[in-house]
């Protein structure tokens, strides 16, 4: 990483002032997002963009001194995307925050990128609407972020993802010029949709500074939460690929295996749970939840599951904090690396199977969660940190990522390519579109000045 | 149109055999879709593919002769993006029609491009399943057109466009390479996301040779119909808008304008409607329906309707002919262009006053239909053809594309750019998304020969 040319930091400062950090505190913290890994010097200079002109300075600038630039909303990220290093600039939009516009009527809202996912909720609620994506890092994840990423959540399966929920982003490409890309409208097929492209383009193709959101409306009527305990996780995976054949929508299935039961009942101070048994949290709402509840309680039951059904919102909240502590119970037991592994719901039960061949071979134990309702694992690999994630790990990972293409899966649901995903990544999608990808993104950004290392390398 | 290297047609019939149909029939036909527009002289052939192999054979051999190559499904296409003129190979996949694999568990099914909208959620519906994706087309347009064109429907609203409803992609590539984009998962956010960016695109970057489409469950339960007659058709619009407003979601909801209506009414030998009178024809389904009717109603009564509601199917579906009956009601009049203008809801009032402005201006009767649940209006255009279409109606085409676009809204919501709209396309994405939209194009089909002059041009 040697390509910054000298004097970019002082025409960044003479152009933007004190919003271009040189503190060792923001440098330092610039160099990690939260999966564990960080990168190993710091970057030049953090700048904390205020608004859309600062962010097309920035990277004019950059691109004329062939200077790298690393997009940064709150640097929540599991896959290392946000990580900036040793000659690169570090771009924050996190302070860009506002909420530029509501539409009840057009079920719209027009946000800068760096505003947070829970204050963005809780400023559309009066308006009785909503943005679905709900990554469970939601109160402290930027929507531009979650859009960088193509983030899902806890409700996907029924609600969506964010790929489901933006109409149109504004982005600043490498060399500083601002496109619209997408529609205030529901329907558009003007030419290529440029707005999927970004969606999930990891601060590979160019900066967030704008989204037009797909709103709904809340949800009115009941919430119930259904808890069921199974012998074990091939049962548990079992009992949620019954839920979702018999054609029933569940807002929330959440899996949690034994490892992970155990682990958070040690942080929240719960009595221990049965050796071996497995939970699926499950929540039903809106106009039919109450049906959809027992239906799903009966199925569970058939399928051999101690069951508990509750209509209390409060009661299914506590229900669900459990699910919900899984990552501090993680960071309680070592470093962790979070996987992310997608498989059609239908093999849920055998990637189970592939994940306790893998703990067998390796002598591991991965705590595995899973958002049953739509597929996705995030098996979850501890070990003594701080520092690289070890050799034994990846080799375990590596098995993880095979096994489920083998079954017809993908590497990442939802936490994205990073730097942990690069070296896996042309193994799922084919050299021939590894290099067609590298070639739009070329298009976006000619000098790859745009998060170069993440992604493709 | 003189690319063509001698020998290209040699080559193909000794790959192809009698797949490459050169008849005056065949090749006569392929220079039109149904957008009343036609090439002026005829493509060198038809090839009918009959597996990926004869795509991959065609365009391999497009490729080393610097031939252009026109995809075409069943050309039921609004924009003249299927029309093949002189010089080209016109490319139709409507043989690969077979439905290859059906997942209830998973809520997928695997095709060929070439099967008929219909004939898949035909062959669905004994499994309980269907694909939302409903253009009025539907009995006789394609799933890979469908996919090509981004099309939308009746329906779309409450059940999602095309967009919505595809997980993964075949493709073959100009110079004859397969490609697999996308997965079998829910969730998966592995590099860009180039299904998107194939969904739209017009047989501008690839041709698509097999599609994972995203099931839902069949709807169960009642279907209301309302029928509401408005005294203008800015009080139906408000009407609409109404609905919108109050967060009830119809399946349907579709408004015709006086002209439309009398158009209907004349071919199916119905009495006159009221002069200057407008219709929404409104369909609630699913668990809610009744509520949801009675509910709506009241938003029309109270917004000055003359409503009646109808808890019967059949009754439903004879309403909904009138609807439908657009299409042949405006072939009997003369030849027509089809316009695909959306703005968002709240603007569906000022669209049409927008429209009775052009109607005075040039002394025009526009007869208008509109998807009021999503903003997307098909203003008619209609003049004595064949032939090109008048300048005077390109003239009032152009101010109705401006009107749209300074309401916040978009050239096509739902039929595509094809040549019919390629010289607004810079107009609304701008001149540096138009090139970079360009550049895209060229890295998957690096000589031009994918359906050149369509689109970008
Ligand atoms: C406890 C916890 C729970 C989590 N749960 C989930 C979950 O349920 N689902 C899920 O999907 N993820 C989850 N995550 C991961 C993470 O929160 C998401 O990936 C989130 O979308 C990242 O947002 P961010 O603002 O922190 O982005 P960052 O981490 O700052 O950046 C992520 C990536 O996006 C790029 N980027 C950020 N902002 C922009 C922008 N404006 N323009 C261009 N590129 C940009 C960065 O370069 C980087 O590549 C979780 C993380 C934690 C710590
Ligand atoms: C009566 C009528 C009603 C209609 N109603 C609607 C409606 O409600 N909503 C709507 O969206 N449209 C509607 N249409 C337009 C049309 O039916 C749609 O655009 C449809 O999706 C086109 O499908 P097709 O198979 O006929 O494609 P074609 O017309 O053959 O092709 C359309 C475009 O897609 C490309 N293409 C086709 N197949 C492939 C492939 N396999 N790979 C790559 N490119 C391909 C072609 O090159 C062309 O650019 C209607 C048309 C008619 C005649």
């Amino acid at each position: 990483m040697t390509h910054t040319a000298p004097g970019v930091l002082e025409a960044l400062r003479a152009a933007l002032g004190d919003r271009v950090d040189v503190s060792d505190a923001a440098r330092h913290a610039a160099r990690a997002d939260k999966s564990g890994h960080a990168a190993d010097d710091p970057p030049l200079a953090v700048v904390h963009a205020r608004d859309v002109a600062d962010v097309q300075t920035t990277l004019r600038l950059a691109s004329e001194t062939a200077t790298p630039v690393v997009p940064q909303g709150a640097r929540t990220g599991l896959a290392g995307g946000a990580n900036a290093g040793a000659g690169e600039i570090a771009l924050s939009v996190r302070g860009m925050d506002r909420l530029l516009e509501v539409r009840a009527d057009d079920l719209i809202a027009v946000v800068e990128p760096g505003i947070l996912n829970a204050d963005l909720n809780a400023a559309l609620a009066p308006h009785g609407l909503w943005w679905a994506p709900d990554p469970a890092s939601r109160a402290i994840s930027t929507v531009g972020g979650n859009i960088a990423t193509g983030a899902g959540g806890l409700l996907c399966a029924k609600y969506g993802v964010v790929r489901d929920a933006v109409l149109g982003l504004d982005v600043v490409l490498a060399d500083g010029r601002l496109l619209s890309l997408g529609h205030r409208t529901v329907k558009g097929v003007t030419g290529l949709d440029l707005t999927s492209l970004f969606i999930g383009s990891e601060g590979t193709l160019g900066v967030i500074v704008g989204a037009t959101l797909k709103l709904r409306r809340l949800t009115t009527g009941d919430v119930c939460t259904i808890a069921a305990t199974f012998p074990t996780v091939r049962a548990a995976a079992g009992g949620s690929a019954a839920v979702t054949a018999a054609g029933v929508q569940p807002a929330i299935m959440e899996l949690m295996d034994a490892a992970s039961l155990a682990a958070v009942h040690a942080l929240l101070g719960l009595p221990d749970p049965t050796p071996g048994a497995a939970q699926l949290t499950i929540q039903t709402d809106g106009a039919a939840a109450r049906t959809e509840a027992e239906q799903i309680a009966a199925i569970l039951t058939a399928a051999g599951g101690s069951v508990a059904l509750s209509h209390d919102r409060e009661e299914g909240e506590r229900l669900l904090a459990i699910r919900r502590s899984m990552h501090p119970a993680m960071e309680s037991l070592g470093t962790t690396l979070i996987e992310d592994v997608s498989v059609p719901r239908s093999a849920l039960p055998a990637m189970f199977d592939e994940i306790a061949r893998i703990e067998r071979d390796y002598g591991m134990t991965i705590p595995t969660v899973a958002h049953a309702g739509d597929g996705n694992l995030h098996p979850n690999f501890i070990y003594p940190g701080p520092g690289e994630v070890p050799a034994e790990v990846w080799a375990a990972a590596d098995e993880l990522f095979r096994a489920a293409l083998r079954l017809g899966g993908t590497l990442t649901g939802e936490h994205g390519v990073g730097v942990l995903k690069r070296r896996w990544l042309a193994d799922e999608l084919g050299d021939d579109q590894w290099r067609i990808q590298h070639e739009i993104a070329r298009v976006f950004d000619p000098k790859g000045i745009l998060n170069p290392g993440k992604v493709f390398a």
